[in-house]
């Protein structure tokens, strides 16, 4: 029996379960702090508009961790999203220290976005075999990202591409 | 002449308060990042009083990063609030691991806010003598922080020697 | 490589759920216009009920169409939500010219619902084998329709039937 | 045909939906009855919390009923949430009468939950080969009651327990 | 001694007391198990006019048995609406199964308004000669209901009858 | 020179212009009284639609009559507002006393508002020549007024003439 | 039986009740209709203060015939607030056409109020021996004007009289 | 005649409500100040719910207060509730000075409350043969206190109680 | 007569009005759904800003179609706002398919909305020599677009022709 | 050609039009500005009412000045609202500097915005013949300025004159 | 050590701290008590304007308690704001029993109003050579207070004064 | 003494804080105007984002120069903001006329808000040896805007000069 009385899921798929979604914490921590050192450090002509945006990233990002985190605890597994564990563990690119551009903050942001994502669609495939809530609660985090990820790279396109 | 136009200080001031505003970022965003690990991992009796209470200093040590780091870009300084530097820089006690009991939460946490409090009340010192803006942006954030040192440290005073 | 760098699809997912996201998106602006269409021609004793009831229903096909419509746009995938392409590729009958009574609108109507839900749920189909996002996206559309829909056809179910 | 002219799920689908609807119906009415009777009859040391926690759930059980009986209807099948169907359906254990203590309220609430979950993932399962839309309803009622589930089964949790 | 240290009314008058509120308790949790039951399963052609003011009839029946309840334990007597008392005890006649058409919903839940509101009229009798702050409430309650009762009721007048 | 030190418009201008103004703030009076009684005395079976539609005809001819009487005073003309100038001079038919059905409540309320706005819009004939500022708000009032009569009389056609 | 088919009250009862109810509301639909003529028509040094008091006076007058003419309905029989009812009924005496100062509009009003509240003040007492539902809207209507009534009065008061 | 030119209740009747006011106005400003000096200097385990509650708790007395003031002005008669007043006049017990553990702070604040209850109801009894309208507004605060006094009480009860 | 019983215009008035209307409305929708394409479509450096830009023109003319097509009605006449009309009798030029950069698309949109503005201004000139009420609301709706084209096109402006 | 693309007014037109729109702005622009100046330095026993009324003055000329000034912009014109200009251009008297008295306040305000509007009813008739957009812009500002003027000279109005 | 285990201030500076806390906390529930005495005994010609800003006042005088109160009970120090505690500590000159004219109120406010503030600037230089924090909190509620001084003093300017 | 009866600084303090504070306002006042006329005459690509931003500005001068004057009034001096007194004493350089690009827009607008942030920065010296009040409300201003100055100059920046 875990630490909490009444389990959810039984072992082994517990145990599946929780390790994707510990590898997802860590990721989505890591990006919610590099956003707001993008939202930070951004210089250049379209300053306002990408600092506003990276706030709203910033937002999914800490929910999305949230959830994640709580539905650890909820299957009866600790959470670890200390600065530590972030820094070893997460799977994303370390960030550029300094102040950035705006056309590679957004290419840093983007990238870092894109493996986040890809993180969390690997999690989602372990966590329809397993359960069905914790799947949902991937997916719903997944498309926000993926919403987020298009208007942000829609910045990096440019009218040549789109002419020929 | 700075990365901006215009310089609200000039250099070895700039230095001076750059310097304790980045020590202080990185404090807070780590203080933020354990007291969302607490709220996560917290167990027993008094679970819902304490977990809500961690997401009230959790939104005040976000708060307080934020202003401080934008602090820092006001006077032409990046601010540095990536998890490796926090990992590696806080000047915080690291948070224990795993499921943890409410008395236990409620001492590690108090103890990180003190030192955090601690950090900022130097800053202010610093700051006082250079430039009173960031001296009252400092003021506020630990003011915040000290209020909510009560209500949590409140909790571990026992009866025996209010009576004494 | 699409139009965006970061492709969250490849090639023949894409494809295929671009097909069936762009047929959905049709469908809704469609179901969306005859909507509105109905709303402003009805007239009858029971006017004020239908046409509150009415402009539910737009909210919840514009509300659909948009999310289709990005949801196109993430997977790097153009919309087409312009009059003359909906006129030409909606799977719905056309909607009456003229005023309608109420017992005629609520029927015509209800028959373009259950003709969007319907080719929702194919889409849903598709969409479950390819994309798990996407899947969850169109369900939840589908649901708030189908839940509009129970409340509109009740209003057909005459009481000689219940009695029988 | 149904008693509605349009029929979303056909005949013996729709039984089988229609009837784990049902019976999660009948748990989660009795689950919002009995953590109402839980909200009012707790005494002791720990009772403003609980009180407050119990009245979420409250809303949780009333607003997933609400859900699964429009869904019901949804599919042209009435529901029965009459106080008398609820006594002889319900899965749930009976509560029980009287005040009682912090503790055995946890307790007793607590165990009612699980048994709503379980019904509730069964059904996720039967719904998951038959209609997606009702399985999303389904797993998102799930999903909101497993939280409000580890939150209050970490109040029992002892210390020593963690620390052994 | 009650349960709680300082009681507010003397033993015998707190028995009379008691006994009338928990009889209205149980009828008011009745009228809004029966009234949300009516919600869902009305159909004809003014469904969408009841089924929202069905709604609000349930709020009321709601928020009145919890006035009610919290007035017991206030009292230090526990209340009881647990389905099965619920079941066994109250005054109201049971509600029809299955869907019902626009007509016969708005009688038959009429009339369980109408015996709920005799039971507290009782009550308010009752309660005039020994608690002006429990007759107060009951008060509210039934003025509430009565009102509702007034709006549901005018729907079954005939024009015919208007013009005798 | 009017009562106020400074005229907005010239003596036989304003005189013009208050007398107009003087008779639709008393239509304007007796339709918000006229409503409101329509709205306590109706009574059939789409009781509810129209008693709902009906406190809204009721807010717009009382905020119609607060902006003409205050027009009035802003160009140093007293209104006359009070009962007994409303029974003499409003152009308005009388209403019948006692319950009326939900037809002959349409009916009548919408002769009235036919009157009304009859009376404005000879009104804004007269103001158009002289004062721009009186004129438009004249409009809005009317505006307002001739789209609720629309959705009001749109419950009087029958479906017979429709489809004729 | 009356015109609906549930009564809540017998018919000498009724009687009595609907009387006192019909008077008060004449007083009430008088006393806004002119509080509104003095908050239009009041001109002096202190315009502003007495012109927005005076829309409150409004607003409470106007929900309080709103309650009696509901009641009145509730219990099956028709209110009247008609202008012609209103102007020949009434129990106040009739405003003053015409430009006020202040003074004078604030003494014509509280007498007003005062008339108003003592009507409702005997029908308090009617209805405290039938029924107290009916009592406890009356008690809240008059203690709201009672409480204006001291506002509006206190600026009658001389500092000579205070200091005698 | 009093001070006011319209006097609602008659000298001798005024003489004694105003009595019976002025003293349960001193209490209620007395347990206001007490219930934020126990909000202020309350320590131990449960420090944060009983905070919490305690500011409630103020705000229903200050609530008070100024119902029972104002109703004083309403009636001619000044109110007073300076702090030597109150100091002198109070029927409430001194609250202690200095910290104080959990229970012993929700015992004397619960004491005071009951002597401001008991207050109450004997001013309910005098009002009751003399004002209904003050009567209802005194039944209304003491029932808000009422409710109160049992949440915090609720905390006293000890298991062992409830299971003998 | 017309379908509803009180005329507001004349025959021939009406059949001026209702033509211009329905242009105007035809035009208003197809606006509507290329800003919503442009939105969904646009790619390129200044993404975000034109894409939350465009969205505010889409809702204005929402609302303005809205307007038009129920003054319609209240006139009445029927509406034709069905895809199929709108593809048709749209006076602007179609929207190009396929993702569009951001210069491209403001340039279409705008064009597109001057097109609509200038069949706004005939309309208002027609309306102004028969109704003043459709003018207003006229007039209205082509102020609020004519705001959001100079918005738009001042971003087409280059800095050489400012400095010309 | 002018400097915006597509041209809402032909020259003449726009340079009559611009020119008055001009005037307007540098008056509201003033107004603006003195009744600041005059809620900061008014002195006297009616302060607290006349410093409320001199804001939302405000409110409205900052509001009028904006909606000016971005017509002017829409009509591809710049604006000139900078306080040299309006020192050299405005239309209107200086204010004085200095305390001053409630009286001296008001009658210094009124003048000046009796200045504003007639300023405003000259550009509406200039107006009125070239732009129906413009002038309905120009017509709301003044309606609401002259509302504000009746408010504001209402107070200068003496008892003698009114009974005279 | 405190009674709190971590320290904010050491033990001389704390106890410096407190006093001057502890006194400005006793004016501040006396004012606070005070202005709420005058809110309830004013009478005279500007009742309602003054009445009004009492309110305000009371609302920053119960404010400002509480966050002195606060600070005290964060820095280990137990607060005393009893009624008694008042009645003899505070600095405050005693307020006047019995109903009072507007004139005499604004000037015993006014003259407490100052004593509070006197005593607050006094306590911001203790408070500036000890501990910033503490400073910053009183320099704001001092702020506050001096700003409600102001517009509270202004009202007792006479005209002559300001012509003189 | 003062025009005010109870001076809170004396003579030769209140004369050095009243001439810097004067000064600040004429630099807040012209900000606000003139950050105005850039919101409403700027051009080119990126118009959108930083016309918003601009009013952000407009809104923190004008809240500003609010706060100043009332300090003014609240120290017993008046003040002065009249056009006037900003076009002849502000020490900001004037703006320029007509239509400015956005490159040109954000450099004037910037350098203008340098040089208020440097007069504050002045004045809060002055004031940090007179009045901490003063200073505080100082310190507040200038925050808020070196904060805004960061936002507007980060678009100056060149990537160049970043990669340098």
């Amino acid at each position: 029996m875990g630490i909490l009385k009444r389990d959810i899921l039984e072992g082994s798929k517990k145990d599946k379960i929780s390790s994707v979604l510990q590898s997802c914490l860590v990721d989505l921590v890591d990006l919610a702090l590099l956003s707001k050192q993008a939202h930070w450090n951004i210089l250049g002509a379209r300053f306002r508009s990408i600092h506003l945006h990276l706030d709203e990233i910033v937002d999914i990002a800490r929910g999305g961790s949230d959830e994640v985190a709580e539905r650890l605890a909820t299957l009866g597994v600790p959470a670890d999203g200390r600065a530590k564990t972030v820094a070893e563990k997460s799977r994303l690119e370390p960030a550029p220290s300094g102040f950035q551009d705006v056309e590679d903050t957004i290419t840093y942001v983007a990238d870092r976005m894109a493996s986040t994502i890809f993180g969390l669609r690997k999690a989602i495939e372990t966590a329809g075999e397993i359960c069905p809530i914790t799947e949902d609660l991937l997916i719903e985090i997944s498309g926000g990202l993926e919403k987020q990820l298009w208007m942000l790279q829609a910045q990096e396109v440019e009218s040549s591409k789109l002419k020929a």
